[in-house]
Parts: structure tokens; sequence; C-alpha cells
């Protein structure tokens, strides 16, 4: 494996791009393939199998495109099918809830952690496994959130919707006086406001995707892949439904130039 | 082709069990197998290219059910896929719009009709058109309203928030003094009450439920398929994922016996 390939970055739709773009400012000198499944997105509410089978496909067709590492730049995915599709291949994978995981660890100033996420994330318990096993006093508070992906995919981000529906989320995690909320979903940094205003500036927002960058930077280093010399950046977009709402939400969060995106047809991988 | 065998009816999710519950009620000797693209869903603003795929995939798991003809019990498959799909088969097959279309045009008294379905049925000016085809006078106005799926797919039939959304929705169609609006989605019928509080009264609202059902039964008259004596029902249910959700939607819709359902990988098909 060359430390010229690229790094394979996927998520079910848009939200991942917070992540990407975080990789792209940490580490300049990598190329990004990126994923978006934005056939079958929202990922939130599906079940494991269903998600650990999207979540082959999707490791196949990047691994067919060369990468030299995988991130998991989706929550739900990271939840159910990381700690499976890992044995499965050959060269390092990553997702993002270890990472936020941590930054929650070290962020917290009373032990009262919140995490918001999907029904999937949620439910899988997966935020309170690796803070228990990093610090087992710390009290974990999880809260699905269903409509917040719906409402940032619509671009209503600051809108009194959006804000009455993160208010009825968080209200019953502030009850048990968290002063740190864990946006356990890639999407949600595009609404850190208004959260932020809903549960008050006391409370630390916690965004994995700068600890993920770190992380992935770490887990290229140790295995000697970091791409200390290119000169031109060469990232590359697929998605699996070819609708021009990708490119739009792209260029506004990555505010890089325009770019194509290709779509794959991913059940075939 | 036997009148014994069962009607396939489909949607993306919970939405075409409006449709299946009308041909119940209608037809009661008939069987139904039904599919939900649980996995998949939603279509609403996916791109035309990616629902025909994901039409034919389930017309074929249909198929291979000996289904006797087919319902699109889905608006956006209905706008997208109908027209191509009929030319590809050999048993009848009929979709929601031009059912809507035909009570749209009789109720309407003041020639304007209002159309809201997802951002793909309204993109696609499938009601304009067949409304046209049947009287070019009236004028068809459409609205997109991405949101509302989502909020019944959470369950917030009586909510402020579905209010909100279905207000600013339709405010603009108001402003054109339509008399007629139509539910040109399966999931809407689940909220006519809150759509009605916020249009007023004097708007007709159609649900094209009722007479898709009654197409149907045309459609199994003149093919001699109408199933006249039935003793016991035997529908059936399929979804592409498994999650427990359909069945506690499908029961609350269907307000019949509970009943199983099975999952099946759509994407072999």
């Amino acid at each position: 494996m060359s430390s010229k390939a690229p790094i394979g970055v996927f998520d079910s739709g848009v939200g991942g791009l917070t992540v990407a773009k975080e990789i792209i400012k940490q580490i300049p000198n990598e190329d990004i393939i990126y994923f978006g499944d934005t056939a079958r997105v929202p990922y939130g509410n599906k079940s494991k199998d269903t998600i650990i089978n999207y979540t082959r496909q999707i490791v196949r067709f990047l691994m067919s495109k060369d990468v030299k590492a995988i991130v998991i730049a989706c929550n739900t995915a990271s939840a159910f099918a990381l700690d499976i599709i890992k044995n499965e291949i050959d060269i390092p994978i990553i997702g993002v809830v270890n990472p936020g995981a941590k930054v929650a660890v070290s962020t917290t100033r009373n032990g009262n952690v919140g995490i918001i996420g999907t029904q999937g994330t949620i439910d899988s318990n997966v935020y309170s496994k690796y803070i228990g096993k990093l610090d087992a006093k710390i009290k974990v508070y999880g809260r699905a959130c269903p409509l917040l992906v719906p409402l940032i995919e619509e671009n209503l981000l600051d809108d009194p919707v959006t804000k009455e529906m993160a208010r009825r989320y968080t209200e019953e995690l502030l009850v048990y006086n968290i002063d740190t909320l864990v946006l356990g979903c890639t999407h949600y940094p595009l609404i850190k406001d208004t959260i932020s205003q809903v549960v008050g500036g006391e409370v630390s927002l916690i965004n994995p995707a700068y600890e993920t960058a770190k992380t992935i930077i770490e887990v290229l280093k140790e295995n000697d892949l970091l791409n200390e010399f290119n000169k031109y950046n060469n990232h590359k977009f697929y998605v699996s439904d070819g609708s021009e709402k990708f490119k739009t939400f792209a260029k506004s969060i990555l505010s890089c130039e325009v770019f194509e995106t290709k779509t794959v047809d991913i059940e075939k991988y």
C-alpha cells in the first residue's frame, strides 16, 4: 500500500462532509475519496443488519478505488458496523464514535455527559460503552433526535421549527445536569448554534470531527502511510443517487471549488 | 393467471398501507401482498433513475410471488416509473396519480386545484399532465412538502410543528384561490385533520386511495381476475428493513389483527 493512495471517507449522505472538511484542513496533503449513500439515506432509523450490509458494500467500493485507510464518517454506521467490518479487511478503518467519546471524557467536569444522535446510534449504546471504558464513573444520557437530519437536509439550519425540535430533544438531558453534549451525528455540527441556544452556553458541545481527523493522522503515521508530499489535491466525490442536492450541500460545507460527483450503483458492490 | 392470485401493492414504506386499507375495504375477497421498501425510504427526494431502478426490483419481487396485478401505492414511484414499467410486464399495473387526478377534476368547482407531494412528485408535473388531459381549463398549482413524511413517520400527526410546516407549505397555494387540494403522497391522509385545519374547511381534500381501489376493481373486472370467493384472507407483508416500526404503524393504520412481516433482500431482485 502506498502512502500516496487516497483516504476513503463515507457517510449515509452529506453529513460526513463535516468530517472530510476537518481531515482536509488538518492534513491537506491527503486525497479523499468520499462516498455519500444518497440513494438510501437516512441510516438513522434502519436496522443493524441493513446498516452492516450497506457498510460492507461501501467498503468494497472504496477498496476498489485502492484507498489506504477508511473513515466511517457516520455515527450510525460506526455504531453498528465498525467492530464487524474491521475484522474483514486488511487496511486501517476508524469510526467517529471513539474519537467523540475521548473528547467527551476529557471535557466533562461534573461527569454528566449527554449524547444526541439517530435512533440507531442511541439504541446501540455505543457511546456509553466507549466512555465507560475510558472512565467508568462518567454518567451518559442519550436521546434520539430522528427529525434533526431531515430538518438539516431541508436547510432549516436557523429556523424556529428546528429550534423547537432541538429544545424538545434536549430538555430531558438538561434535567440530568449535563455539562457536555456530544453531537453524535455528523449532520448536527451544521446546527451547532441552534443547539447551543437551547442548551445554553455553559454546556460544551462536542463535534467528533476534529478528534476523528487527529485519530486518522495517528493511524496513518503508525502504518507509515502519511502522505508527506502532494502538490495538487485530487479529492473525488461519489454518490449513490445523482441528485443535485448533494453538490449544493457539499459546496456550502466544504467551501472549496466546484467539483464533479459521480453516481455509483452501490448495490453491485 | 388465476383470479385467486393476490394483488401486489407497494410503497417506499408505510404510506401505501392507506391504499391497501381501502382496497381491503372495497374488495374484501382479495388477498394482498404488500411490500414496503423500509430500507431505502424515503423516495421523495431521490432521482428518477433511482426510483425506476427500485420500482423494477420490487415489481420483480412481487411477480415472483405470482401476483395477478400491481398497485403502485406511492405517488413518487407512480410519477417516475409507472409509464416505463407498464411496458415491461404482462400483468395489469396501476398507480395512484391518475385516480387522484380524476377525483380532483370532478371535485373542483372554480378550476383551481392544489397538489401537495414529495419533491419528486411535484417536480415531475405528473398531476398537471393527467389533469390537463381530463380538462385543459383547470389550473394546477403544486408544492413540495419534504418534511411531512419524516414528521408523519415520527408519529407527530397532531402536533404544533407538523401544523406549522403544513401551514408554510400550503399558504402559497391558498393565494391561488384553490378549492381542491390533492394529498399527493400516501402518507398525507394520516394528517388530513391537521391539513384541513390550516387550509380551512372550504377546501376539499382529495385522498386518491378510494379512487385507486375503485380503479383496480375495474381493471380486475376487465381482465376477468376479480376474486369472487375467498373465505379466509391471507394478506402478506414484506419489508426491506426488518425494524419493528413498520409493524407498529401497520397495526395502527390497518387496525386488523397482528401479522408477521418478512424481511426481503430486495437488492437481489
